[in-house]
């Protein structure tokens, strides 16, 4: 085995492990509001952001027994329009938010049962979405399909471009200066591999090592690691195993041209099984080819128990296509440009890791799920809060539960591994 | 427009335009005779090569009034076990020759009835092939799906891989010597597109004009062209655009591992729709990885009368999916790895053109629609005995018809265009 020379790194106020858009927007926050940061990662954005298709739906996403994870995504919903917008004007380029609106739809009578029982379900947590006659829901979108049993709007769960917002973070990370009347903060993106963290005889995480040989010294680490591929990684500190799993997902991308492509994102329950698509607005969207002839429509998504194995199962293909054209039969036409299969990070109670864990000097921000790119915006504000210890309060909306991150609090997980520190008397 | 500095090149007896598996088949086998050859094409293999599956299939493909292609198909069926062999040896590398026949199945009782119809056109042509039960073609061949109408066995039908075919004709040309006794043939494949045929005051094809500015003297030039994407290609001679068409197809590219393969081709009918399946032998396959835990399956083949867009519908990938999971189900689980667009080269009358032109010096070697890698060899050796005016023989089997390759005479359509030839009288 290679083992890299010890190379010493400026010190850093913050490392953060994993550069997808959860672990970049902490990043970016972070160096806007003055700190110095760096971001680890080999592949920036090659996780599951890589196959999000990025719906902000914090409603129809909302299911039985997952209140707390509404509450989160809806507290993360309300500040993507400003997030989207500051980070436009950072980074100078567009993140291709959605402004439409969703429609629920129902392709038989079972599934419309399914949808009127979810419908119930907005009304008792008080969210906001309407049944509509399926005539109404065709006259909005006409591309939707012939057989359909029901309908609903929910205005408020919009979409944004995870592939265009990670390149925008990307950029305004690099870009970032700390704020008049700070230290001057800063963003710097490292493609490497962290191997190993540092703690120092007190227990407190010190630094990274990065698989060059790189010592990364840090005020804090924030692990944003979503599902490593690697099980090895970040070895060297006990109970920093997170608990998360990989859960498999498929996405496909379609080049759907003007003529094709639906304005609203379209959510659907065909036969039982749950199926999306999702628009780019026009002029956006970051498939192959641009201009006014493409138009990128995303299909997603399977879920599977699985690890992240990076194999499209062509019985996934098939299934998302049948149920696709189930809904918008124009689809049809459309070309099959990209198909991605990634895993989500999960926790055991689908509810998000976020904040200061049980080791000093290290928080974490994943386990996102199905909502790492909804729930960006609320993580890196949280985040933050705790890394500046409320000197950048945190302001959650006023009808937000008290104990809102209390649900996504790491500590309420035991720890897997209990190992002495490095140097420390056994 | 940028017009290059004309560049003389050396004269070579023969100049093929189009380096996918048919153009290299012929340049191969002339240089190996001795000629030496240029084959000029901005990307080899790039065209309807790309797409095939490889299936030999004279017998499959036979159908109603098709007797003449089949006939060539058959003639051409008969080489490919030598062609391979020699091709092997000429490259050192394997071509994935399948060698355990074809499995015919049909999916519902209508099917079934369209395949004895079939089978009994195959008895009144003296073509080898048997209906069986199913459960016979279920012990053969286990990854058969449960649904099943009816089978035969087609074990002379069996498949190649065309990409492992065109990397080994890429070699075996550039590596070819002439034979003893011969000057000193040699091939050389150019990465330039052809764009003009310049012809002498009599008439004939003297040369061929590259994208570059080089000019290539040619004793005699052979257009495989398939299906030029651009229509501009090969300006300057009068009657030389052959009667094809372009009819696209998009195959899939599956890596169903050791466990899910079957070994044989399984060709279905489907509610009506041809399908199949064709698995390479276990250690080949030019797909995504290698060694023994990957088996390549190629899915096809669509059959549409579009333009080669390079445009890979949905619609097409599912329906194709569909199909080819109600004949191995398995194939659920195979990974997807390659989907891929391209158009076959048709003619009026689906029969190839093979052979002198109406034009002094120029031959054709195109036109063959679905079965351009079943016919290569037979294509090869036909071209070769026109350019040497017999001094190559081609020998047919003994119970080929006297005029097999009358049929794919191009001369027998008319020629489209007559322009006076470039410096001839007008």
């Amino acid at each position: 085995m290679h083992v890299p020379e010890q190379r010493e790194l400026p010190a850093r106020d913050v490392v953060v492990v994993g550069g997808g858009i959860v672990g970049l927007s902490v990043a970016w926050r972070a160096a806007r509001a003055g700190l110095t940061v760096t971001v680890l990662d080999p592949s920036p954005g090659d996780g599951a952001t890589h196959a999000a298709a990025g719906m902000l739906a914090a409603v129809t996403e909302a299911d039985f027994g997952e209140e707390h994870l509404t509450r989160l995504n809806l507290a993360s919903a309300a500040r993507w329009p400003a997030f989207a917008a500051d980070l436009a004007a950072a980074s100078g380029q567009d993140v291709g938010l959605q402004r439409r609106g969703t429609l629920a739809v129902a392709y038989d009578r079972d599934d419309l049962a399914v949808l009127r029982r979810v419908l119930a379900l907005h009304r008792r947590w008080g969210l906001a979405s309407a049944e509509v006659p399926v005539a109404e829901a065709r006259r909005r979108e006409p591309f939707l399909g012939p057989r359909l049993a029901g309908a609903a709007l929910v205005d408020g769960d919009r979409a944004v471009d995870p592939r265009a917002v990670h390149a925008a973070l990307t950029r305004a990370l690099v870009h970032a200066d700390g704020r008049a009347g700070s230290r001057a903060g800063g963003g710097a993106l490292v493609r490497r591999a962290a191997v190993r963290l540092e703690q120092d005889h007190a227990g407190r995480v010190v630094a990274v090592h990065d698989d060059a040989g790189g010592r990364h010294t840090a005020g804090a680490v924030v692990l944003a690691t979503g599902t490593p591929r690697d099980d090895t990684l970040l070895d060297g500190v006990p109970g920093v195993r997170l608990p998360v799993r990989p859960v498999k997902g498929l996405t496909l991308r379609l080049d759907a041209g003007p003529g094709l492509t639906p304005e609203h994102v379209v959510r659907g329950i065909v036969q039982g099984r749950p199926v999306y698509v999702v628009p780019r607005p026009a002029g956006t969207g970051t498939g192959p080819g641009s201009g006014p002839e493409h138009r990128e429509v995303v299909v997603g998504a399977t879920s599977d128990e699985r690890p992240d194995d990076r194999r499209a199962e062509a019985g996934s293909v098939f299934s998302l296509l049948r149920d696709a054209r189930a809904l918008v039969p124009g689809l049809d036409e459309a070309a099959l440009v990209d198909v991605t299969p990634r895993a989500r990070p999960a926790t055991p109670d689908n509810l998000p890791l976020i904040g200061a864990t049980a080791v000093p000097g290290l928080l974490a921000a994943t386990g996102h799920g199905r909502n790492g790119v909804l729930l960006a915006p609320l993580t890196a504000d949280a985040v933050l809060a705790a890394l500046t210890d409320g000197g950048v309060p945190l302001r959650l909306p006023a009808d937000a539960p008290a104990d809102l991150l209390g649900a996504a609090d790491p500590r309420r997980f035991a720890t897997t591994t209990r190992r002495a520190p490095e140097g420390a008397p056994a």
